[in-house]
């Protein structure tokens, strides 16, 4: 069997120990696995942010790949700690609405809890489940073992209802869901709410700005002109040519973001 | 023999070549070793805090993991280079006091200045020790060969004081010695410096305001207040439950921490 | 064959879904390739620091390696991705002058256009060539694979100008191209532009102050001072001993410097 690969998205920060402490304990249980950092710089504690850059990632690795993902404001009460096998892949997380985004397109094919009291550290600590539960039951699916020893099946799990738009008939009310390092905005409102209307027939209110039409690209539009584009994982964005769009609206997360069709 | 680990911290930043010029270093000497970042993010020339991120990844990895660590004020003057092991472990680093927060209860097996004219590059430039002579010799161990090879044994090496808080019979005067992502403050207070006081029984008194107990995790207490818990180093931590200390306290490395028994 | 490496020097940010995502496409197309990440914290669609960056870490790598490149303001337009052999080396990156660092003193043995509508993601999105285009070249290199089925080979490829300071004969006017972490300034004057003077023979001028000679290491002054040196990678440096020349001097990339003999 090759080596598996397991990703991280967390809110651990980049500075201090705690990235280290969870790779040390998957690297000691599966020797020979390939760890992916995805994100460490979620915003402390934000579970809305964290599901989406994880719901974005999924797609560009091979079935079999084992999601950690800990942004865990409830540590230390009695909120759960799940695995959830998705479109072939696993997701190791705390049950708290961080699977969302990865859910959003992909049922999920099984939900266990993760309870067993063999599957983790010899010590456990009251405020670092990331590296003393979960990073053991990451490596246990990593390594090709059952599922069932981790611990019961669950049929229900938390989900976070802002990722879906308000929808109306011909509108929809979303919201930025994500500000990336090039200040573009990516909001809530999928390709797929657009159904069939041509990308000229939309306008995009944010911020006070009205954008009239979707862009395919960049390389369409003007540099510093303010567009919108459908970007690379299907959501709409907006953004300017060469520029950045949050620094020029003020906006960021949870700016609120109007499309409506214009015939 | 399965491949090795080399962990590493520095305080190169993440924005530059120097980090990925260590690991180019390293992969061609170790082609197989596992490469883990701890932290690039150590304040420049912060030895104490590069101290202690360094010492708290250390039981999170297995016996056998090689850790080099590059904060290096002295580059270029004559201090020495050193490997250290301890614990099953090796450290190799500059003899600055970095290596004061692993000894601290892990007392060191073996010490040997770093001075082998074939452990190193063919070019070693004045200012990037880190690649040319703590490179090579990091990868030198992890490759299983003899530490003997890489220079003298040493019977002396330097440590820090500002590591150990000041005790007296029934308090101690410590300090923060790290500010996390989520703005919790680590002290070099540690758990066995309590003794077996119960928990309830201390005050803990940081930037003019007065912490009554020693709680087990952040749920024990409502969002927003102000606590003390044993973090999961066991280190003293000052903490706001789903809020900042750092923030609120105006508080960081090096704000003064005192604790004391209240019967 | 031992398993290749690949390195990544991206304008991404390591906040977002985006480099996990490029990661994601590399593992599944070359499973045993190592990566190295260089930097993702290029100034956004600044071409002259990433090609600085990338030109730094070359010759810490064994040949054979893959060096992934994306800084590229013209996604969604026709500019063209390439790739690059030399010196033993891949690189992979948009045909916008990132290549220009590394060929200044490596001429290229090979350059081919990609346009292989095979070596591709299956949807190739209008602004993530990094991850549909770019990386499935760089994987496929890296698995050993012919770099003729990429496309064919092309003559001209765009370099920029400002990697070389204006030269007259005894002395140069040249800028800061890359601020370190520690507020070194680092300029694109290269110690081969010095020849055989002296080092005490030189006069620096940046920001209004004067610099008399050019120091082997920041050992050599006291702390505090300002220094000229030839940094690790032989460019000419501007430091502070112990401090930051950058805030110093406010002074960063893009600040003039001037060098003249003395004698």
């Amino acid at each position: 069997m090759r080596p598996g690969i397991i990703t991280l998205t967390t809110d651990f920060g980049l500075h201090g120990p705690y990235v280290a402490a969870v790779k040390g304990v998957l690297l000691e249980r599966a020797p020979d696995v390939t760890i992916v950092d995805v994100s460490h710089t979620i915003a402390p504690q934000n579970v809305l942010e964290g599901g989406f850059v994880l719901a974005n990632i999924v797609d560009a690795f091979p079935a079999g790949t084992v999601h950690l993902a800990v942004v865990d404001p409830g540590v230390g009460t009695d909120r759960r700690l799940i695995a959830v096998a998705s479109a072939g892949h696993w997701f190791v997380l705390p049950d708290n609405g961080l699977i969302t985004g990865v859910i959003r397109c992909r049922p999920p094919d099984e939900v266990r809890a993760i309870t067993s009291p063999t599957i983790r550290r010899a010590l456990v600590s009251s405020t670092f489940h990331g590296r003393d539960l979960l990073a053991p039951a990451a490596a246990h699916l990593a390594m090709g073992q059952s599922p069932e020893e981790l611990g019961p099946k669950l049929e229900r799990f938390i989900t976070l209802r802002n990722f879906e738009p308000t929808r109306e008939d011909r509108s929809a009310v979303g919201e930025v869901i994500f500000k990336d390092t090039f200040g573009n905005l990516i909001t809530n409102i999928h390709t797929d709410h657009l159904g069939l209307t041509p990308a000229e027939c939309w306008e995009i209110e944010i911020a006070g700005e009205r954008i009239v039409g979707i862009v395919g690209t960049y390389g369409e539009r003007s540099p510093g002109q303010l567009i919108a584009l459908t970007g690379s994982s299907g959501w709409l964005e907006v953004a300017v040519v060469n520029g950045d769009a949050a620094r020029l609206l003020s906006a960021g997360a949870g700016t609120t973001v109007r499309i409506r069709m214009t015939n």
